[in-house]
């Protein structure tokens, strides 16, 4: 193997560029050459390949976002878009592909490998840590960190006013951000996609914290709750409780970006130099993670079909804690 | 004058618990007793008075929100509210008060004043800005750097997927909030009440753009923009350009809170000093503020009837700097 | 058991705080009376001991320092000494205790067992990590943060001025902090005491740097590297160097403060709730801490004569993302 | 006048690059040609000039450092480096310089002027702030910041253990950054070079607080103060008082990075804006700064020989505050 090339697909998450860069310094330390792929498969697609060097990627370990930028490609997924991605490859030698992103990107290179047979190794690039292989992916950390600091704004608010707020963090079908964000933010209640927490509940915990003088209260909400968004959470429990003084909070995409956080940074470092190795030791179609502190490469289809489980003792911690 | 007493009122801002410091600490400096009071015109009702000391405000000058809480009164405005609050003060001995707030504030204490002689020296506390007679009200500069760093963040990954983000700011009747986002965050297009800026043009200014090969768009609306909220003006915007890849996000409450910037620890610090010299001056119904460097002293009624211009520059400076 | 009590001890870090608020929740969730200890062993000593209940530790959870305050005992070393401190434990019926602090802290506790039978539970309160029985201490996260964000700021000054930045970080006996704050922050060499970095590499990796075209370097260096601080490194490296512009930034104090990160704030939640479990379960001079996402009790003994090493790849590690 | 250019100089400030982003802007918005010089005057004689665009500026401007670096040149201070100087423009054809920079900087351009009739506006970019012309200088608010944030965190520990801290920050020759730090940084004494501080009133001050039971203390020490470095105020003083548990902390470079605030954007902004419009108004050797809320233009000769002095308000402040 000689050539080599990276992308970076899916959402974006903080830490992809400290990724990059572990790949491209990675890479020419181990005498490969390596190229950038712009707009992930759909850039692959277009062509859009350039040469990489060791200064391509100075100064960019503490940027968020992904300077090789990223795109949602719909020619990819159909045999005619993946036949012009090989032919892309093929007229730029390229003989390895390092793919930073989440379960969407995996599945296509997975496909790609059985036609065309170029092998892909993965590196786990989504704030959203609800990817099986490694206890964290790329991102996960700042993405926490960011929120949980916009919550410890919004509680001056919140206390000095004695209200109530619900703040929506990100998690269409996890708690994964919700859970360290209510631990880590003092919230009283979290609500998340994995356990079914009724409005009920909620009422009764603000009217047992009024009962026990606490005057301000933080509800956190994954975006993927059961009961709704924050906004129809807080529709519901006012409905309850008429005279309860409410505000809502969507933190948004500001989750997403921002200088990554030194955990971020090392385990994107750690991952992109795995990833060169990966491919060098003749890997096809696995992602490297890390698991109880070593590292693992784990088969794409396990990443995309198996799930990993929250730790069940979170609820009971925050019950403790809002005593 | 011996005792005097402090309170917070209307919505909390960054750099009022800097204020209350300096209140505290230039009235024993002064030699005068200084009392708290909590939850704004509704605890002078209910008595919540207590005796402050100079150790009371040890370490909150960092801290965003107020300690001494905040909160609206439908008492005050009545005049048994009002009876009920002189009683209270009459209780403590209470001789002059010091309100951190904004012009709902200022306008209880005229009628206070008119009513029952008790002086009240006023401070800017609001993240608004929109106050005759400082050029700067406590807190503004806190919020607005809190929401050009989230700002940053939003870029990231604006630029990262090549999408257009609306960005909704605080700033119900200004754009003072939105303009120094919308310069310093390097934005495209800003939205606020004081101007109008069609839909069309934002729709040109877009197509302009992606004809300039700009691939990532900001567009920063102040929440009381004529043309809607952020939400409702993306739609708009979508529905005239179909293939936008468009993101909302509405900063919130984040932008009350945190720790107070250098220069509104400065401004609380100079303007909590100015209020007890005020009142030791014989001073009543007046705001302190800093205006071209200089402390000055302006009537309540001032600072509620005139109203304060934004520079007309700045439309023609985002032009220029978004080329 | 029925009343315990809690304490801070030795050097403070970030993230003492949210693990007293879960000691104090956790001890009224079981059933206990919990009390606070001012000052470590020498508030013991004294007798600063005051009940702690729910509302004592509101709002704590995002402070650096410790609010118990910390304090190094000359008595408490004494038999004297600790026949006091017993007596005042005595006086406020206190049955078990919880420390948070390090392996000082923890060497007390052992003897202070053996003597009077008061059982110990202890929680890691360090920003070093080189203490054995859990992956991370609390505050150590924190402090490579504040490190990095540092780091980044001297980046961009040192880059500006095409320069050679010897940075300083925390690490009398560990490199610990310096390696995360050199990979993290993109540094070229770390020196720490764990490895022997002679002045001749160094001034071969910047001559090779230069070679290669790079402009300005990091050296990132353990406070108690084998060659000397910061100061005298650069000093020796200027020697064999007498053109290169090099600067040296000392971070100090700085490291031990500030807001703890979300994952110091969920470690110390969870050990501060195990301790008191700990103690319920009859445990005594153990340490709490969690090792492969694991809860464990470690025996003091061991957290004070066992060592945890360094991962030895980090070294490889910088050698090839400085390439 | 077609064609321009910008380059930056002395040492970097944050907003430097927004203020670079503001001159390529305007100048395009104005039918102008720019060019960037690389490390300021050195670059200038070596020919280290390029084309910018305004994709050149793209995603700058909230970043710390300068992309067009800095330097020191020992060559432009002699004739024959300034005729080198002179050659180089003339073979880019460019007529007119912007330089952001302090007073070394426009010394140089004023000499330039007389030899070589080449025009040059100035922007103020230094941290420093102790330059006549301007109210602030880019990058002032930001130095501030870092600092006082910094300083939270030495107060964390500070107050933890009942220490003094001795905190130097930036002044050689001023208290500029120094004074705001201590108002701020609720610090008990300050000590700048513009006013005589002995090392009797610091212990006068800390034993006073002792005695008022206050048990932690920063002094912010500005750098050129008279009574020496922090370092050596500290030993004094631990001389006077042997049982003092004291420890200093140097600031360093860190108050040089990191990403501007939205006030340093802001001026940056307007001030790139100005010094375009300057030189097309026909002004040369003037520098562009914002005095009262006006935009104003100064002669070099005047920011080189006027100084700006501090306002003798603030001693009286931190005493009060400190009560």
């Amino acid at each position: 193997m000689k050539k080599i090339a990276v992308f970076t697909s899916g959402g974006d998450s903080p830490g992809m560029n400290a990724c990059v860069r572990a790949v491209v310094r990675s890479a020419i330390y181990n005498g490969l050459e390596i190229y950038g792929i712009r707009r992930g498969y759909s850039g692959m697609i277009k062509g859009e390949i350039f040469k990489m060097e060791s200064s391509t990627v100075s100064n960019i370990i503490q940027r968020g976002g992904t300077i090789l930028k990223s795109a949602r490609s719909k020619e990819f997924p159909t045999k005619e878009g993946r036949k012009q991605a090989y032919e892309q490859l093929q007229k730029h030698g390229i003989e390895g592909l390092i793919a930073i992103g989440g379960d969407g990107t995996f599945t296509g290179a997975n496909i790609f490998y059985e036609e065309y047979g170029i092998p892909t190794i993965g590196a786990p690039g989504t704030i959203d840590n609800d990817l099986y292989g490694t206890d964290y992916t790329i991102g996960y950390d700042t993405a926490v960190n960011t929120a949980i600091y916009a919550i410890d704004k919004i509680r001056d608010t919140a206390d000095s006013h004695e209200r109530v707020f619900f703040v929506e963090v990100m998690g269409r079908d996890s708690g994964y951000i919700a859970i360290p964000c209510a631990v880590g933010g003092g919230a009283e209640i979290v609500m998340i996609p994995e356990t079914k927490t009724t409005i009920e509940k909620v009422v009764d915990a603000l009217k047992t914290g009024w009962s026990r003088s606490k005057t301000s209260f933080i509800v956190i909400v994954a975006e993927g709750d059961e009961e709704g968004s924050a906004v129809e959470i807080a529709a519901k429990v006012q409905k309850a409780i008429p005279e309860m003084d409410a505000r809502v909070t969507i933190l948004g995409h500001v989750q997403r970006g921002g200088a990554p956080t030194a955990a971020d940074r090392m385990l994107a470092s750690q991952l992109g130099i795995a990833c060169v190795e990966g491919l060098l030791q003749g890997r096809a179609c696995e992602m490297a993670g890390i698991m109880n502190s070593e590292l693992v490469y784990t088969p794409f289809i396990d990443t995309i079909t198996k799930t990993k489980s929250l730790n069940p003792n979170f609820g009971r911690m925050i019950d403790i804690l809002s005593v």
